[in-house]
């Protein structure tokens, strides 16, 4: 993690502070219901910040609209253009992703970050992958993680110049050991809190995998503050799939935690149904509750007995456990009103719930 | 990757040797028929070792039957009994999975060892963090990691002592950081190749996480030869995840290569609607042919210089480009027609498929 911490409005990132969990806006400014309805999805998910693109000044309005009412902070996208920079400041929004190398001229970038000084905004700076020039990739003979870091050092000369530090950087690619060799050598030469993800990763389990591996594998070198998941689905995928690598690797709990049995041909009962039927009734368990759902009681009890409740099958039904030690049964017929009494029991804060 | 290797009939295993994917039937052995359709599934999924349970004596005909039809190797699990790791030896199984201290006795885990010595067939041994015991956590002050490693130097030492070494090791757990350093501990120690996986890793979006990230953390480190991503999800999604994830760290590639933006308010057409009625032209396309999908063609062409084709949104339509340069346009009327000349061109290899 690094060293420096920012604030974009209350959000601390960086330094001491979790991992936080941001995404983007999918819906076009054109839409503020869609856009208030989806940032309301995001931080009904979790989400912490969200990045809104505004690539036009006739969408100002618009943006200080959204910037108002948005119950967490947005960061406006900007791309070449000076006016939407100091437009997006003055419409009230906390935080700015630009390319300080293309705001029109030094006059034009001093002013952004001295109008960003005054409001306290963040700016966030970096390059991606698919941006990289030829000439930037001849530089390093086509060492492309180089080429990143090199990028976001001419763009930090720019800010650093004009005394501005209250930075976020990112170095993303669509190749984790791009990415990953790019933030290395960020973190290892900066204190400013990064951003990480790896951009344009795809869809379905694909999209995931990428996401999961790329910032697992940062993450697990102690690298990133803030992560984006992208991912071509809605946004608020894009969070779930955020808390789920930072549950995985233990850094941050959301929600419970599941453990379930990938099933052979010693199984009593059907896991995978039994693991979608029970969903409902363990949603609002505190986070970091841990449940197990074991496919037979030979390994169930015995590999699942750090779990908080578990439930394996028998040979007459189930068995509920809870640290290794047999609590109840249950048949099929009675399931239900038994692991809601014992999960009572074991979480009485869920009983307000139901 | 591990110092030395090891064959499962013809399948290399560590060494120089690509990593490998397996899975484990979830079918029983009292249904043949059911087994051979599952491993046939794995196989078409390019599934590499297939380990399956074998819980009695009175399946070993069905074991026979299975390993002799099977098209790729299998691996037989075997739990605290003697006579079934000889009966798969005896039944053709190439490899066994045994803990050597609960095999009987000192003698009848010098039978096994002998007989699989004289049939060239591999030993996987290894502890799970489920079956770590009260004193073995107790030896090691309650450090999980330290305590799987201890558990898997015992289970070697039992081998090394009867001079056989054609051996696979494995510690897994829920734990990704447990799992981690647990291996990492191994692949320091010990010159065998490693089995890695995260037990019981759950169903669906967190399963999937879960996987990546710990098995994409260690083959970053170079730990890791053969992969096990355990699922609650039909054994097939086991194999398409694992290779999900050794071409996300650009391992070992199977099948093409997705790069598609997570849109922004920039974007000019839906680009998860376009990739989902893509993916049937792009199904027979190379191992690591590139293809992009990019909202808009503002960043998309640009940022997806690197792909060996790729489609973005036009306010006319569809602009299809080849690393970086336009080559065609098309509208929503033909973009199928177009797509498939230009896939032909790009990849004559293609031809024979449609």
């Amino acid at each position: 993690m690094s060293i420096r911490s920012v604030f974009i409005k209350n959000l601390g990132i960086g330094g001491g502070n979790p991992v936080r969990v941001e995404s983007m806006l999918k819906t076009s400014l054109d839409d503020l219901e869609g856009c208030l309805s989806e940032v309301r999805n995001l931080a009904a998910a979790g989400c912490e910040l969200i990045r809104v693109a505004f690539p036009e000044a006739s969408k100002a309005k618009a943006l200080e609209k959204l910037a108002f009412q948005a119950e967490i902070p947005l960061m406006a996208d900007i791309h070449f253009n000076p006016d939407l920079a100091l437009l997006s400041l003055k419409a009230g929004v906390p935080a700015i992703r630009i390319n300080p190398g293309n705001m029109g001229s030094p006059v034009r970038l001093a002013e952004i970050l001295s109008l960003a000084a005054d409001r306290g905004a963040v700016v966030r700076i970096g390059a991606n992958g698919g941006s990289l020039s030829g000439p930037q990739l001849a530089e390093t003979g086509g060492d492309r993680a180089l080429a990143l870091v090199r990028a976001v050092e001419t763009q930090l000369d720019y800010l650093l110049r004009n005394h501005f530090d209250n930075i976020i950087l990112s170095a993303k690619s669509t190749s984790i050991p791009e990415t990953v060799r790019a933030n290395s050598l960020l973190a290892e030469r900066y204190p400013y809190p990064l951003h990480i993800g790896i951009t344009e990763a795809g869809p379905d389990l694909r999209g995931i995998v990428k996401n999961a591996a790329g910032i697992g594998i940062l993450l697990n070198q102690g690298i990133g503050d803030t992560i984006r998941v992208s991912l071509t689905a809605p946004s608020v995928k894009e969070v779930e799939t955020g808390f789920s690598i930072l549950n995985a690797l233990e850094i941050r709990r959301k929600g419970f935690d599941l453990i379930s049995c990938p099933t052979c041909g010693r199984r009593r009962i059907d896991v995978q149904a039994l693991v979608q039927s029970l969903l409902p009734s363990l949603s609002g368990l505190p986070d970091g509750f841990s449940v197990a759902v074991m496919g037979c009681e030979v390994n169930g009890p015995r590999e699942a007995a750090h779990a908080d409740f578990g439930i394996s099958g028998s040979p007459n039904g189930f068995i509920l456990f809870s640290h290794g030690k047999p609590i109840a049964t249950a048949g099929a017929d009675n399931l239900e009103e038994v692991l809601t009494s014992v999960l009572k029991a074991l979480c009485p804060s869920q009983n307000g719930r139901s």
